[in-house]
């Protein structure tokens, strides 16, 4: 008798799904670990979904804009492109998505560095497609040779870096973009808390494509909405393979009303960066290793009260936390990442309830 | 010089997106050709938004739950069956593309039959998959015979079927599932509307998968929900290749509401059914063939004054409606469907705008 692996496709009964991270249902933790915004999104995100839906819910009937037409236009002038140069996605995990779709395959590496964003495999491997996996030294100097020579047909660069948060700067990227015969992906989930991003670079490279988020500086990881901006021709190949309403009608009126609030976003960005620094230079002071930070969560290596550092120390630092209802995210796979946390960059009040418990971890952990 | 295409997947610079029927942007159309519910969704679902975004939009910061987890456990409550045996989707474009990437690939066909949803080829084509198509005769009698000698791992029928609304009995279905060695995806986009849906058949048959959508019967196209019943095992499956954060907050909150509200539900789809069946009689009076609809809109193939039917004739009625701002489907493309126009079930005030409309065409079409 067959079951029902019997007639999928061999690779994907061994797949393991992305983990994402945890998502509790009731509000009394300290949520710290997915790099969510710690403030609201703009005050005119909630009057312009509250004015799409109405007093009846009329609209809703209706399917959304295909193509997603009003946003594609708000962001292509927002960043001085052509909608052309635009694609709208049900959050930057359906644009990744669509790009491993693309341009991988199982003769067709995509490449990708270690550490980076952990979806890049999964989505590989849902493509049964090959990769070519660049890993970073403890420096994280982008290793732009390295990734010249990776036979990727597409390689993702998280820009800045995800779990570190260093950011790489243009003149670094564009050597890449020079010297790497394939399609450049830069993941720029976390560029609007970087000093650069790599919009500039569109104009002078076809083979770049940038990927955007709402769901971190725009406070809106609960509506799904990314983008990617690149060549006319790369848009048409990704449109070729999106799903064809994959934007809700609120999820657009949500993104561009966020969009078009520019005060705001600068406002609390601004805020973020504040703090992210000073707990930055708090903790590097008391002698902990911190990535220099250019997104909204710092990556810290924890040293215990006896001035040790490891996976071990990391590993009871989260757990410590997480018995006073503080959620970070520890990387415990990965030499590299192992004896780090990663700690989302919070309220003032909550990054001293994270300092508080550090303190008493000092004091009393066994 | 390399352009973007160079890098991608041989066949998909080739690839045809979905042609969505239009949408137009301003409300002076009467819109009846893409099935959407002439009326509002539940009153409950506006409510529901409203609770959710709250006055600031603060819970929009946070990831939804990944696994749609309540909305999940309601849909299996709703249907007799476990959590473990419901996947919700962004829309069931979502889950069908879902099934095409477990069950189909080069060497694993994907069956269909023609006429049916014209997506299922086209999420074939992007997977760089093998079809087995099965066509119709004009009698819309299930060849079942010929499904189970297809050699698909999956095959797509859609149950109702769409664009002819013609359904198939649990009896019909039960044979193929007896006959079929593969897994038989039933899309019941428009089973609401229908006298029998094939989910009790899900208890003797593992091989079984039912999909829905909450665009049609639930007023909700422009929310994106859709759900898939099946094997737990076939979950499984699903759930590995299925993006992490696929259904946004409101549309999960929008969906629970309107499953919760049955009275209302039963209400306009029971106006929509009558509004049908009247319709389908006065224009089959008028010596139009109508196949029997169990869905919400109506194939009709229209007789033109001198009472000839045939592709001109369905082309010309096409473009009269359109002249007056009415929105109706033609299927020029197979010999089948193409001296037929499908005609989604409005308000009684647009249905006696269209039959106007025929009546104008009848007495003054050149």
């Amino acid at each position: 008798m067959s079951t029902p692996s019997d007639f999928a496709r061999p690779h994907v009964p061994d797949l393991h799904a992305y983990t994402p991270g945890t998502q509790p249902t009731d509000g009394s933790w300290i949520k710290l670990n997915t790099n969510e915004c710690p403030y609201p999104p703009s005050p005119h995100v909630a009057a312009a979904i509250a004015r799409e839906v109405g007093a009846e819910g009329s609209s809703l009937r209706l399917y959304p804009s295909p193509t997603s037409a009003p946003l594609r236009t708000q962001i292509a002038k927002l960043h001085g492109l052509t909608p052309a140069q635009v694609i709208v996605g049900n959050g930057s995990d359906d644009i990744l998505n669509l790009l491993v779709r693309v341009f991988g395959g199982p003769t067709a590496p995509a490449g990708f560095t270690l550490p980076s964003y952990s979806l890049y495999p999964v989505l590989v491997a849902i493509q049964d497609g090959a990769t070519a996996v660049i890993e970073f030294d403890r420096s994280m100097r982008l290793p732009v040779d390295r990734i010249a020579a990776s036979g990727a047909k597409a390689f993702f660069l998280t820009s800045p870096n995800a779990p570190t948060g260093v950011g790489f700067s243009n003149a670094e990227i564009s050597r890449v973009l020079n010297a790497f015969d394939g399609i450049l992906v830069v993941d720029e989930a976390y560029a609007p808390f970087a000093e650069e991003d790599a919009i500039p670079l569109l104009a002078a490279h076809r083979n770049l494509v940038i990927v955007r988020t709402l769901s971190k500086a725009h406070a809106l990881a609960g509506m799904r909405v990314g983008y990617a901006l690149a060549d006319p021709e790369t848009i048409g190949l990704l449109d070729r393979v999106r799903d064809s309403y994959n934007v809700n009608r609120l999820s657009q009126v949500a993104a561009a009303a966020a969009l078009a609030d520019t005060p705001y976003y600068d406002a609390i960005i601004g805020k973020i960066k504040r703090t992210r620094d000073n707990w930055a230079t708090e903790w590097a002071e008391r002698d902990w290793f911190v990535y220099r930070s250019s997104a909204n969560f710092l990556f810290v290596e924890p040293r215990n009260a006896a001035g040790e550092a490891g996976a071990d120390v990391a590993a009871a630092l989260f757990a410590w936390f997480k018995s006073r209802k503080i959620l970070v995210r520890a990387f415990p796979s990965h030499a590299l990442t192992a004896s780090f946390l990663r700690i989302s960059v919070g309220t003032d009040d909550e990054m001293l309830a994270v300092e508080e418990a550090i303190q008493a971890w000092l004091t009393n952990a066994p």
